[in-house]
């Protein structure tokens, strides 16, 4: 089918102002945040902007019966191209559908559309003392059924886990047009066992069993008092140590984070008046709660990391917050800036380990990053082993690009040898689908079977996953 | 195929000591807990014990070749019929193959066989100060492959979530014998959202899938200190009213329980030394974490509570919480002798509901129970809404069993009409199928392509939760 037929019969489905106008403007969704995109970016046949399950479910009916591929996206911010049309197809931006349906603030629930942004949502909930505690780092602009899609989390994953957990229903429309509810079709309860477990299923499946249109979601109430440690240790081994002790204590952080040596010294290039002091590693500990558990939890956090660290240094005050956790709030762009002709790529960036052999991994990623040449800024949620590394390099320069490449596969080779996973957050999307086998050997066989299961024409997201 | 063949085949596979011998003691595996194997037992064809993976492989493959049914089973704690042998085969009696594989305290995981009992792996946690938090009524006979099965919870769902957050990865023999890994092959790490969560999928669905041969979970820091508190009022819509409020107040106790007119008269009755206040319900919260936060907490439960109650205790001595919670702990053991000549029995015991619903699902149940003549007494996680419900009937009276088996039917009705469910729990085993369709809709087609897909040959736990 021609692209101008597609666009005409988009326009007669769902009307002018839903479907994109100005076909240069495909170029936008050939890109996600991700560096494959940028090396290969694939524009879509079409662009369509639902605003309603009906509008999903004739475009994707359609889509069946013409077997046209469906790619939904969210806000873009996916690391992985995820939701690009490597195999061309009609792109279903559901960003612009933001509709918060019904905050149950006694059930603690709320019901949203896919679109709704995660910052706002939150924005939302705490008018109600509520929150949604996963916490992506593109909090203010990724989308809760992006959030979804991924099993996205972030800083605070250590204690409240990834978006997963507090997934309670969900409305998808399948490959063929049929509307499901998970949950539970008219279900505002928490618990649930009824049944194969749908939900959990399509949480994280990357938009390739289905597009989700409405999000059910557990609340928690909203911690009253929150405290910044941040620890200085000269001996990177003794970063893991104190985490692994931190629990030993009784103490479950909302997050902790590390910054290496080579972080540090992004921060301090790059804002000088931060002045994180130079060591081998910092941590930075968030505690949440009540506000004494917080102050006890900051003392207990003060005497097991005192053990180890060259200083350690506690607040609750507000500002001071701030400033400890600056250093890490900059540390993607102070990465990016570490070389004047340099951009920091996204690739390879979200491996996890084994929180014991986070020191190692580290080790290992810079003897890496050394044999391939490539300049390298590693940070991360060392509370669950999920590690950042920052390649460096001037992506116009093909040289570069082909090193970087190679030592990007080389880390996620690491991450598996390491006992650990390609991707702790972001996803697979295309980046990471060649290691599902090495990953998950024989499972993968079944990954395909569901597959194959609730999309047989293949039109939904393909090329993604395995 | 005979049975004498069949168990003589069995025997040549693993050997005398791994196969029920007795044909007698066929008949103890014709039930669990449930009510329905009291008036419908169902023998196996054989039983057997697996004590590994290799157990469990050849077995399987072995039904899969002669298209015989395998029934995985666990301690028989379960109350639905799920692991009763309700169209014949094999049962795997799981329960007698108890390891803890590993204890990997530094990242707070442990990997077990399936017939590790709850309370026996939490003893072994305690050492090393973790703890693994769902907590099943059952909890010192229930084991930790049942609890997969049926994606288990208890008290401390409110704060803990159930069984499934903490599954990080499963080894599991399919229904052709194939062996898979979920959670990535060689993984060790606490995130991974690499490939379709097959973990997820597997938690929760009844041994249907397949047999769950290994069990990676996570587990939390253990908490330091508890406190429980008791609230006593005289309306009934105060008692949910309060948790609402509590929550409100921005804590998430651990557990939140709840004794109505009738919990509190059969608790009196049955131990009249616990001397329950008359009331038309109690609350009863538990809070843990360190010492203040419990102390705070303690404080503001108290003012939040007494504002409706008309009265409330807070204890965090030990000998006092213990008897504050005896109210709930005999509960159970109480609502089995309300009558002389009666039995409590599981059906219909677990629905769940919205928490703003509570109220009103109590009242309707009490309405049930008097248009159907039957003697009921209520209690439940009111906290996470999931309500129990124990007719106490004469099983010897075929009216008494009549009439409560249309009881039942309607408390599951009333569940989805509440929009509850029908088991927030227990799981559907046998005794809730025939609700799936009503409250899934037509999410169970797609419950069905799964089953199809992974068990094309139908031998896995036929005839259960669909």
């Amino acid at each position: 089918m021609s692209n101008s037929k597609l666009k005409q019969d988009l326009i007669k489905l769902l009307g002018k102002e839903k479907v994109l106008s100005q076909d240069l403007d495909l170029l936008y969704y050939s890109y996600d945040s991700s560096f494959l995109t940028k090396l290969e970016p694939a524009r879509p046949d079409a662009v369509v902007f639902p605003k309603s399950t009906e509008d999903v479910q004739k475009v994707v009916s359609y889509a069946y019966q013409n077997r046209i591929n469906i790619i939904p996206r969210g806000a873009g911010t996916g690391e992985t191209g995820g939701c690009i049309a490597i195999q061309g197809g009609i792109v279903l931006d559901l960003s612009t559908w933001k509709e918060i349906i019904e905050i149950d603030v006694n059930n603690m629930q709320v019901i949203v559309s896919p679109g709704v942004v995660h910052a706002e949502l939150n924005d939302e909930l705490a008018k109600f003392n509520l929150f949604f505690p996963p916490d992506p780092g593109s909090s203010k602009m990724c989308t809760v059924g992006g959030m979804v899609a991924n099993n996205a989390s972030g800083l605070r994953a250590v204690k409240y886990w990834a978006t997963e957990p507090y997934i309670l229903g969900l409305e998808v429309v399948m490959p063929n047009g049929d509307i499901i509810v998970t949950g539970g079709m008219k279900a505002r309860c928490i618990k649930n066992v009824s049944g194969i477990n749908l939900t959990k299923l399509l949480v994280g499946s990357e938009g390739i069993l289905g597009v989700v249109t409405k999000i059910r979601l557990r609340c928690f109430p909203k911690p009253r008092a929150r405290g910044i440690a941040m620890a200085v240790f000269d001996q990177l081994d003794d970063a893991p140590a104190t985490v692994m002790e931190v629990y030993q204590a009784g103490i479950l952080p909302s997050g902790i984070e590390i910054l290496d040596s080579s972080a540090i010294m992004a921060v301090n290039d790059f804002k000088p008046e931060i002045k994180l002091p130079d060591a081998e590693a910092i941590l930075l500990f968030e505690v949440d709660g009540n506000p004494p558990s917080v102050e006890y939890e900051g003392q207990v956090i003060q005497e097991v990391a005192g053990r180890r660290a060259r200083s350690v240094e506690w607040a609750t005050d507000p500002q001071r917050m701030v400033q400890l956790w600056e250093g890490r709030s900059v540390t993607a762009a102070a990465a990016a800036r570490v070389r004047p002709d340099g951009s920091r790529i996204f690739a390879g960036e979200d491996i996890s380990v084994p929180i014991s052999r986070v020191a190692d991994t580290l080790r290992a990623l810079r003897k890496l990053a050394e044999e391939h040449g490539i300049q390298i800024v590693n940070y991360g949620h060392i509370g669950d082993g999920n590690v950042h590394t920052a390649p460096v390099i001037n992506p116009e320069i093909p040289e570069e690009v082909e090193k970087v490449m190679g030592f990007v596969h080389d880390v996620h080779l690491l991450a598996i040898e390491m006992n650990g996973s390609t991707t702790g957050e972001h996803g697979v999307g295309v980046v990471r689908k060649v290691y599902a086998e090495l990953e998950h050997g024989p499972a993968v066989e079944y990954m395909r079977k569901i597959k194959e299961a609730f999309d047989p024409a293949g039109i939904m997201n393909p090329g993604k996953v395995f």
